[in-house]
């Protein structure tokens, strides 16, 4: 199916090799900006606000971005009731407003509109396929309505949920991608990547990756994984990559949300663009092609995906005009030591500082070890009681 | 002078002992969002691209300000004209769509307009107070027709053209704030924050403090010994602080210029909105009543601020409707450990890790010591040459 | 056989489910007291300082030392005459100076003395088996006159000398210990953990473990390996780990010796006496009874392995009378917040920080990445070069 | 007074402008061997385990050391008899054995011998000038009977007690110098470092300094601030340091005693030899001639003292042979990029990391803020309480 307009479709841009560049965390950029509540995560803004989720989405496509995803995560019924407090907004016109808005933005630039689902509260509690599947089901039939170019399952944990939703979603007749916050080690029952993504294919996804829980490296890594077993299984698809824009190294198998700083202290963790560059380069030697990001990527974070990936695809994104590759801006600077600064080698080798001599570089998870050998460290031993050592000392006393 | 309509004036709020929130760092800010370029750092998206402007405002009067600072940053002739190359509008157009979005904003809430004016290259380059003060009267004629509530003369590095500045602002008629981008050891001619301050009441200031340069805790220190030495002199103001955003304790007295994460590398140094709440109630008491941000500073921060005095001010900013003091909305999350994080003790303990191992907590600034203790240490010695060397070797070696 | 006069002999104090304490690192703790070089790290000082050595062996038997290591780490006659200058005593003297201090030590407390051979550059250097095995006998005839308990063979980064060594030793009729200086990883060719120990105690010895190149935790969890290999053959052995006193989180599978702080800036990640108690503790909990240390291992170090396990062993060691547990001590220090720090709680949640605020926590080591997300994120990227970009500017110019 | 034997005098070294170098910390290194306990800090060794003192005298000595400090910190009869249990040999006894070993090994090289007190807990608990100097005189009478070549009043957080001891001293006609344990912020009373030179120099010291409490850069500062005042007041002196071992960035006034790290967990705070090489440099550019270490001190550090002054005193210390100028040893290590590291530029550079990610990089001191503005973000705030919010929550609610 062929977007609105004369634009190209996702998988056709795909199949011709380009590079598609995501967009980045609406989620987490409008907590900031005062439109999201953290905790619930619903995307009410989208009805309540909509001023304020047009001007990311003008952001992301400004900053580079092919494609606009409606702002629909947790826009299921099941998720919106499960808020805490009365909405204004039912649930079909929050999923209208979101395509909308999506729709009016990516007309004004190279980018098409994904309508997206996501895990679901009636999956959690233990719910059929067919009632977790009419769950999906309200949303696209928004989404067909409103004609969107192509369909997202993202963030999903378990990948039978996931199965689930490809299914759904192919129902469409649209393309399909599908997306897990999963990392190396596999979904909630272990079940490794390159098992999740077959599965996935197999369900029908022309598209498959992960997105968010994982900092870059960690998200390219299990991609990669995705990718290796989907050729072995003699299956063919595309790659795609949402990453967190936080450091993770301290993760456990169940990502960013364990971390004690998840989600109000996660600032020290935020990666620069000189680190989001790196990121793009090696999401693109893996044969990833679908390249953007998810909670913490912010416009400047994916405008440095654009540039980085500028000669493959042959433009620069329209906010470059306000940056220069690798910080040449700075050539205008007043004082001479900054304008110094304005070269690539300076921003890559740079280490940068916390500003915090008090705080640690990794947290421990809660509930888990940074790593077995932390955990080993830190677990509780069998405590040697005063009663035990007392005739020791005393043995040792009678000695001296 | 009384503001636009009915509202209470800066000087009468002030006056009566209220707390008066400013806004947050538009420059940085929309450089993330893509319409300001770092290097030049000049605010021409006020009539480029205003509708990101206007949104930007929004989420500042959402999050709690009373101020809205005209989008007039760097916006002197002199310096437009420096920025490397022509810009589509001229000065005049850039300041006046600067006033007009900031009113347009103010006039949805409980804000005044502040016309802004900085410090120019005129000064550095050696121009005569004529000359210079020419070049604030230019902006001042915009502030004047489009009718701002109030002036200010902020980021400016020497106290001279501070005085400069605020003599052509009081000229206006209109109530005038200072503020300088110095920390604890004063201007770059070493004049100490406290007879800065005493300069710019003389000058004819009504609120004197600082912004920029240096984080949050350090700025209520400077302001504080600014406060110290007005009262000392027998003289009267009200005191305002609007520091950065970013953890600085390593800079030396240029602040976070001299970093050499500046400005592209800060995130590690970000503060969270805990410590923001921190720096609110330091800043309230050491009696500063005029309590704002500078680079960095978000509206989610701002939000923060106005959490914290929200007893003091009696009332709670329209952004709180998604947020919850000290993370309540995480109640409603999914996981059990991350609802348990849903009270002010977790997060006011916690010591949030930078997810970076191979960075440091502090860095050293360029040409400037982290303290003079680490300056000896890292100053280079007179060498010792294995000429001198030789011979005790030698002699260590027949004596074995 | 039974070592010398009445003391039961170290199979059968293992054999019985004893805990038999090692001794720590001769070669650093003796390069810091000015006795050995860095570089070559041989022990000469045996003979030519050996009331150096001998104060250090009775430090260790104080502690609680039950093994007296004869003083004779890279004391192959291959080894010492590649050490670049000229000794004044010859190989033989060497070993019988060393065996002799191990033995007068020894014979003042519970401790046995045990002839140790390592490493050799005839085997790095394609030596056949029977040209290493010359080089083993002849420190071997030494131990063997001298009498010595038992015998080791450790720090092996290949399994194969290591079998050719445990073959040697095993050939005097005295009980064998074989320790390598791998990880997790394996040897130097790749061979896991577990076949290096079922390949050694296929070779014959009684003793099977790891020391040095690794953190205590790491080591634990590699013996923890060895373990259940040798389990798994159907064959019995007894372990043994005598780790480094360094925290290596950092290390690839070469060890400490590519970390850039090798060998003289380790200090910042040498361990404190309780994390040398939580590493006697995971030891004993793994099943390993012969618990020592090597490089960076000072008495102190000994001492708290020996008061963790003070229950399990019913004894504490001689220089308890100068420690108390858990810092006991401190009751009698003079400043009452010292004293309130006499308690097990407080030194085992204390994370002790570096006094370092300039440098990171985690080093890159030489020619390998922390982990494979660090090495991609380090690794050079294909460069794009200014020509590339030049058309993408002049086309995004343009459209401005 | 003319030392024993042939040797030159203390004054008369220092009145040449040679160097003279100081030994290093028994106290924690010989805690660290099993023969002192932390807490009550006595030297009772001397005499239970003169093998253990001697060695440690000879390690210095061999390092580079011109001065065998009697092992008689804490020597005191007050003190000793505070330190919890009985002792076995009386104070007169410790005292001669310390002075025995000192200079039994002095005699081996060229050291002279000092006799050392240290603060008393008679003048903690207020007695007077008379029943402390009874204290002092009573290890004075065994330093006159071993004929000592010079003495030292160290660490004193007290001037007036110091000035105390400097007359008690002085009354024996031998050289004095006083020590004291204190910071740029001066002694315990806000005396200024300037001021307590000046006060000592007047009551009699030849040499005067600090010791203890303070990193190396930290004393090298204090130092320098004494020896301008006491030129300034017109006075003649000569200077020492004998700092700690550790990097204390973050210490109050009371230094290194109020970390949350002494003494147990000071392991990550130790100094490289090549940071002790800098000490050494500047204190020696600072005017200090009189260079040694405290606590924390390890032959090795005192070697690299040695070294890096060899040019200036001609002379290398014995333990070099052992060790080779920058780390040319390396230059024999088995693995090149271990060979690599055999330069000064290398050693200089290296900013060691302490393999300790969930550690921070500095601590807060009990009682003490990092500094003044951590102090303040540490502070408690006055609570805002829930009664105090709900009914601006309710005035939110009503709104939305």
């Amino acid at each position: 199916m062929a977007p609105v307009g004369s634009k190209r479709g996702i998988l056709e841009r795909l199949g011709a090799g380009e590079v598609v560049i995501g967009d980045g965390g609406f989620v987490f950029a409008l907590e900031k900006r005062g439109y999201v509540k953290a905790g619930p995560w619903t995307p009410e803004a989208a009805a309540e606000h909509p001023e304020a989720v047009r001007q990311l989405h003008r952001e992301f496509l400004r900053a580079g971005s092919n494609v606009m995803q409606t702002f629909t995560f947790y826009a299921s019924d099941d998720k919106l009731e499960n808020r805490g407090n009365k909405l204004t907004y039912t649930g079909q016109q929050i999923n209208e407003a979101a395509c909308d808005l999506a729709r009016e933005v990516a007309n004004q630039g190279d980018a098409l509109v994904a309508g997206g689902v996501s895990q679901t509260p009636s999956y959690l509690s233990c719910k059929s396929q067919d009632e977790v599947t009419k769950i999906f089901k309200k949303q696209l039939d928004v989404f067909v309505k409103k004609n969107v170019d192509f369909l997202i399952a993202e963030y999903f944990e378990h990948v039978e949920e996931a199965e689930w939703a490809v299914q759904a979603l192919k129902a469409t007749g649209k393309p399909v991608a599908a997306s897990m916050c999963i990392g190396p080690e596999g979904d909630m029952h272990g079940v490794t990547p390159g098992e999740c993504a077959v599965r996935l294919v197999r369900a029908g996804a022309d598209i498959v990756g992960v997105n968010c829980h994982f900092d870059p490296m960690t998200c390219v890594k299990t991609v990669a994984l995705m990718k290796a077993a989907v050729e072995k299984a003699g299956l063919k698809a595309h790659y795609m990559a949402q990453p967190l824009a936080y450091h993770t190294p301290d993760c456990s198998c169940q990502g960013f949300i364990d971390l004690p700083e998840f989600p109000f202290a996660l600032e020290p963790r935020i990666l620069t663009r000189w680190e989001m560059q790196q990121y793009a380069r090696e999401a693109y030697k893996a044969g990833i092609r679908f390249i953007g990001g998810c909670c913490g990527f912010e416009p400047y974070h994916i405008r440095a995906v654009a540039e980085e990936l500028a000669v493959e695809r042959g433009i620069l994104p329209d906010a470059s005009e306000k940056h220069g590759m690798w910080g040449a801006g700075l050539e205008m600077h007043t004082k001479p030591w900054v304008r110094a600064r304005a070269r690539r080698d300076y921003w890559e080798k740079l280490k940068p500082a916390s500003g915090r001599p008090l705080c640690p570089s990794m947290s421990t998870p809660d509930g888990w070890g940074v790593t077995k050998g932390h955990a080993e460290l830190m677990q509780q031993r069998e405590a040697t009681t005063p009663d035990q050592l007392r005739p020791l000392f005393q043995k040792a006393d009678a000695k001296n």
